[in-house]
């Protein structure tokens, strides 16, 4: 099949490209390791002639950290609530009608500010594909967890936690270091770490893992999964605790991979919510082609 | 005056040596970076006879880290509650009648470990020395916050927070770390961090801190100041909410230097809890001398 466009997920650490036909379908797609970050003073331009070289001289539709300040082009934030329409009325074109970025979502209230940028191709694009409800309660656990909740296919509020960068710093360096090399899974460790998340405390909760270890009340080979229970106990706990109180009766769509996403779901029946698993792919994939069919 | 002892507080990143005369005086007193970290294979015997061959061939007590299992030798926890009596009787003797290293001391319940290493020699001095009462609230902030309930003199419970070692961290590398390089002071920003803090939720609240500044909420140089407001906020929030609710009626008392004692002040004060600095370096000292005294 010929290939009609490229839809390019470009983060801060990974890229992921799929090169799509007219009708949507994937011909083919690749992930590497050319994000923003690795790419400091990089030519983005030369990155797109590249992958246009291999895949096609066609229109390019990118996302991600690659429209921020340390990016390709500043590609800006919508401001919340906001649906495709909006995204799209707001697409920032770096070669007009040929490559274009979409623009993060912000949001700001008197007491809380937050952003986004790429993760609202996926959770706009479960809803439109009906992979998710147009009212649902998103998770999109990763180093900067998203929590999003939709009202007629729209996000109208968002909350994002630094989860997973707070466990791989812990693991890097510092007094948890020694103790967290070990695997991460579910279990009676992970789930311990949930509970004792509950209500707070995170800072304590974390040096009591430390002092559970050195005092021999807990065995190196699960304390990475206990304090990674921790972090994720603490990270779900304050959401249904505060902004996302009414996803208890409802029930949280988690977008992820079935290993992290497997994580999430168990820290969340460990605390009486229901969840259930969304291929976070092909919810990008129909973010990304409903974006670019309404742009034409 | 004639050197007796020699007192030091011996810990992962510095020390500290008080040569004492008989009355408890302080003759001379040295601080530097041989902390036992920074000693990796190092000669602690050696170190011993350098100290002793500067301020005399007299008795030496230590205490901190040098106690630990990575120290000059492992002298073992007292399990709480602990008095200086308690503490006395399990004094490690690395050279019988000559060398001691103090114990530290753990507490352990079906949901929560705890250890300190060193900070029990202040906390129970504070109290033999009178600089607060016998039945107290106190708070050693610091890489590792330790908070502490003395009853009778005697430490009954405690709670340690990871709260300045994720201020270093976060400062280091990762999101925020751009932006946290201005200095740290008591001001709007500070206080606004901590009212944040309120009720847990960290882990956004984190990542709120970046997105205010990106979106030009927040100036750069008032980023640290906001941050580190978060952090003790947090701290001292989940204090007064859960193990230390007693001291919102009773106070704290806060054993620091006047910069880092002066932000949990503002905390507590912001909270709504009474608090009043004590001089850590007169509680160590009334701390050691006692428990010398009582080995005599």
């Amino acid at each position: 099949m010929e290939v009609a466009t490229l839809a390019v997920d470009w983060g801060s650490t990974n890229r992921r490209v799929f090169a799509l036909a007219a009708d949507g379908t994937v011909v083919d797609s690749a992930r590497d390791d050319r994000g923003i970050l690795t790419m400091a003073g990089g030519d983005f331009a030369a990155e797109a002639a590249a992958m246009r070289a291999k895949w096609g001289d066609v229109p390019m539709l990118c996302a991600g950290m690659v429209g921020s300040n340390r990016g390709w082009s500043d590609a800006g934030y919508v401001a919340a609530p906001a649906n495709l329409a909006g995204i799209v009325a707001a697409v920032h074109w770096v070669e007009p009608g040929r490559t274009a970025i979409v623009p993060g979502i912000s949001r700001e209230s008197k007491d809380r500010a937050d952003i986004m940028r790429g993760e609202e191709v996926q959770l706009l694009g479960a809803a439109a594909a009906g992979l998710v409800s147009a009212d649902a309660w998103l998770c999109q656990p990763g180093t900067h967890s998203k929590w999003a909740q939709l009202q007629n296919g729209s996000l109208i509020d968002f909350t994002t936690a630094m989860t997973g960068e707070l466990f791989a710093q812990l693991s890097r360096s510092g007094l948890l270091a020694d103790g967290l090399d070990g695997a991460v899974h579910d279990g009676a460790a992970f789930r311990e770490g949930v509970n004792a998340a509950r209500g707070g405390d995170l800072l304590a909760r974390l040096f009591g893992a430390r002092a559970a270890l050195i005092l021999g009340k807990r065995g190196r080979s699960i304390q990475a999964s206990y304090v990674s229970g921790l972090l994720i106990g603490s990270d779900c706990d304050s959401r249904l605790s505060r902004d996302f109180a009414g996803a208890r009766a409802d029930g949280v769509d988690v977008l992820a991979s079935p290993e992290l996403g497997g994580l999430y779901l168990a820290a969340l029946d460990e605390l009486g919510c229901k969840a259930r698993l969304v291929d976070s792919h092909a919810a990008f994939l129909a973010g990304i082609t409903q974006i670019w069919s309404m742009l034409q």
